[in-house]
């Protein structure tokens, strides 16, 4: 039963010190997943979708968990999203390459689909590539990439071609969202402790970040918004009302994201439903025995683990590794969530008759 | 013949305002194709090379230019290159891919060859991967990227592997140099004025700008590097003395140094010379006609060369395009080099009776 979060803020990136409340794991994936039926996603994409964001607050990643059910909700309710929709594969055509088609429904069982399938062809032939195209929001996508480092892909997942509806990011040195956030996300077999895996927008924050803020109350970190006159700003508000986010480490993330933006809509065409997105998967067992590849990625993590801290930080972090832990250890606990946010959830369930 | 350069300094990212000489581009080049033969290098290596660093002057990218004749000429004499070796396609092994071997020497012609090998298969076959060991300095790689766009593919190089021997940047969150600066380069065909490139160190400066900026007795910018203590500095001294450079876009850098040393070293082997690369070549014209994926860049494209700048930009670039336009006003002018730098270039060649 969900009761107030003694620990709460603790393992979030959000800035919000306000009151939280724990929800068991089966009682949030069950609360998701009725929303969902409710607003007419079949009943296994409702599971499915329920339990990805459910593992999204357990890594510690809330803006990409349970909250993303009221956007979900409201997509499906205006038309955005096809709730009934069922990804599928499309077969190549002549010179090209398998594809996902995402029927304008949620992307996250898309995104499975195109990453499985994209691994089990480099598996088999060494190395793949797949589009997915006409999908909505595909979830936290270090989820795939992880999934297809784990069967010992390198798996690199670009995202993008959504900017005509999503005008959220400035080009380095100007002052205009033009740019959707363009996330990229790369996994990799790691050492003794799992795959390596980034997963990050090519903005400073992604959009996500913004709406759990708003839904919150909370802001957003300094440097990583600017107004509608382009000073900075730390109100989710003022982003919300003409403003953009700057993109990350400058010239590098507006160069990803145009790179991004070419990748999935010049080459991939019009992305229809939310973006775009290719899928890389190569076979890393083709280059050396996975056990000496084991062993060298585990000497040079530990370096990497045994660093000494700057001031400021406790310890030096192998991406990926942080999502594992607090998911182990969030498991047993539960979903800490702003009060506020379970609140909406719960309003929306009743609203819905969930 | 080489003379005062009136326009000293402006198409430059380094941070210098000491005298510089204006040196047409075909006496830059044979005075340092003249330095490598007299190292060791092959006559069309040596001329190859020179091209290249020359051609990296011309774009502004001074960090990979014709400077590193120094460096080269300095490598071959201690016999950390090979200035002998000849790189050559290695065919593949059963169920692995081709890959270019090095032989220890300067890595500019064997990334040219493992660039084009690639390109040739994915053009044929759809998509290819590269692997590129043992092999010293690579060069410009932006300028391999682009290579491979111009002939209508999507490349993607990941450079990695070397970072016991290059311990440059620290981990984020840490104070220690551990990683190399682990670049990346991708390049696709992009609208009316040619491929986009991007082309980054993934920390905040690559390490040519430190041997560039001590050389001409500048700074480098803020943010970039700590000492040793893990303070704040701009002085190259500072680095060289214990300090380490910081990686850009802190996590997102850092995620992407640390997949760069699990792709080079742990997957593809020990880095013998320098740092191993993956080069990743797709065929964009497997998703759509290419007309239609040039209209659809160039139409993003304009969109961003007309964004309002930000306070203190005078513009939005698109990645690539920078490059090439200060080549083609550069190429008639010639090479704007530090007076320094210059002299250090004509001593080698006195000393090595080139």
């Amino acid at each position: 039963m969900a009761g107030a979060d003694p620990a709460a803020g603790v393992a979030s990136k959000l800035d919000f010190d306000g009151p939280r409340i724990l929800v068991p794991v089966a009682e949030a994936i069950a609360l998701v997943a009725a929303i969902l039926r409710a607003s007419g996603f079949p009943a296994d994409i409702a599971q499915e979708v329920a339990g990805h964001l459910a593992d999204a607050d357990l890594c510690g990643v809330e803006s990409h968990g349970t909250i993303r059910v009221l956007q979900y909700a409201e997509q499906a309710a205006s038309g955005y999203l096809r709730a009934d929709a069922v990804a599928r594969l499309v077969p190549a055509a002549e010179r090209g390459w398998p594809w996902v088609d995402g029927g304008g429904g949620i992307g996250i069982p898309a995104m499975r689909l195109a990453v499985d399938d994209a691994t089990d062809q480099a598996l088999r032939d060494g190395i793949a590539v797949r589009a997915l195209r006409e999908a909505g929001h595909t979830g936290r996508i270090g989820a795939f990439a992880e999934r297809a480092a784990e069967r010992g892909a390198l798996a690199i997942v670009i995202g993008g071609g959504g900017r005509k509806n999503w005008r959220q990011a400035a080009p380095h040195g100007g002052r205009k969202a033009l740019l959707p956030t363009n996330p990229y996300s790369l996994g990799i077999p790691g050492g003794d402790r799992g795959p390596a895996v980034i997963d990050f927008a090519t903005s400073m924050i992604a959009g996500g970040w913004l709406h759990s803020a708003r839904a919150a109350g909370a802001l957003v970190p300094a440097g990583a918004i600017i107004d509608s006159e382009g000073r900075p700003s730390r109100d989710p508000a003022a982003y919300f009302a003409g403003g953009a986010i700057l993109p990350k480490g400058g010239p590098m993330g507006y160069g990803m994201a145009v790179m991004a933006e070419l990748v999935c809509e010049a080459m991939l065409g019009p992305a229809t439903t939310e973006c775009n997105w290719l899928v890389l998967a190569l076979d890393t067992s083709r280059f050396g025995a996975p056990a000496r590849m084991r062993e060298m990625a585990e000497e040079m993590l530990a370096e990497l683990r045994d660093c000494p801290p700057a001031p400021g930080f406790a310890r030096v972090e192998v991406p990926g590794e942080r999502e594992r832990a607090l998911r182990a250890a969030n498991l047993p606990r539960g979903i800490s969530l702003p009060e506020r946010t379970l609140a909406s959830i719960r309003a929306l369930a009743a609203r819905l008759g969930a």
